[in-house]
């Protein structure tokens, strides 16, 4: 059984121009035997933005705290912590963070997909 | 896309030998067309606790709020919000909650298994 605290695990940093002050770490996955689906969890800083883009898998999301902008059905919504939300596959989404405290969440996707 | 708060979703209560205390919900499954794996969110109120049991299919957890026990290799270790969980199959396991406020957490489980 695998069991820590998400700050502890190892941390990716992107900033590009696609996505901009965005950590993404890798909870659960085929490293630690997850046999059909990945957790990762990613937190925004104040004033940045995941790629808003589109693929076949699906993600299944938790707003784990914090507050942000969620791209939906061709607008921006507001997702607070506790919010869930499901991604269906070849569905345009992005993330933004305009609030002035980092966004966190979990996000998984299905076996085979990028784990990060 | 389906987006709401998890405390909106239907919620069914459990209360029996077994289990004591808490409230399980759906948030992402095959009634939402998900198509791999299905994320429940459950809440254990203070003095209760989930079975302590074990299966074949794996559990990922995202600890949402609140702190609790978890019954992990044969002891009980202290969780709190943050914390990431995987139960790969056939590991026992069973969460409690001994403290003054409620215990929440996603966790998800592949397609096939008992959504709730």
């Amino acid at each position: 059984m695998k069991h820590m605290h998400y700050s502890a695990l190892e941390a990716q940093k992107f900033d590009n121009e696609m996505v901009k002050g965005v950590t993404g770490r890798i909870a659960i996955g085929k490293n630690d035997g997850a046999p059909n689906f990945c957790m990762r969890i990613f937190t925004i800083d104040p004033g940045g933005c995941t790629p808003k883009h589109s693929h076949e898998w699906e993600h299944e999301i938790l707003i784990h705290q914090g507050e942000g902008k969620l791209f939906k059905d061709g607008q921006y919504v507001d997702v607070k912590a506790g919010d869930i939300i499901f991604v269906p596959g070849n569905e345009e989404h992005q993330f933004k963070n305009e609030s002035g405290a980092p966004l966190t969440f979990a996000c998984l996707i299905p076996k085979g997909a990028p784990e990060l």
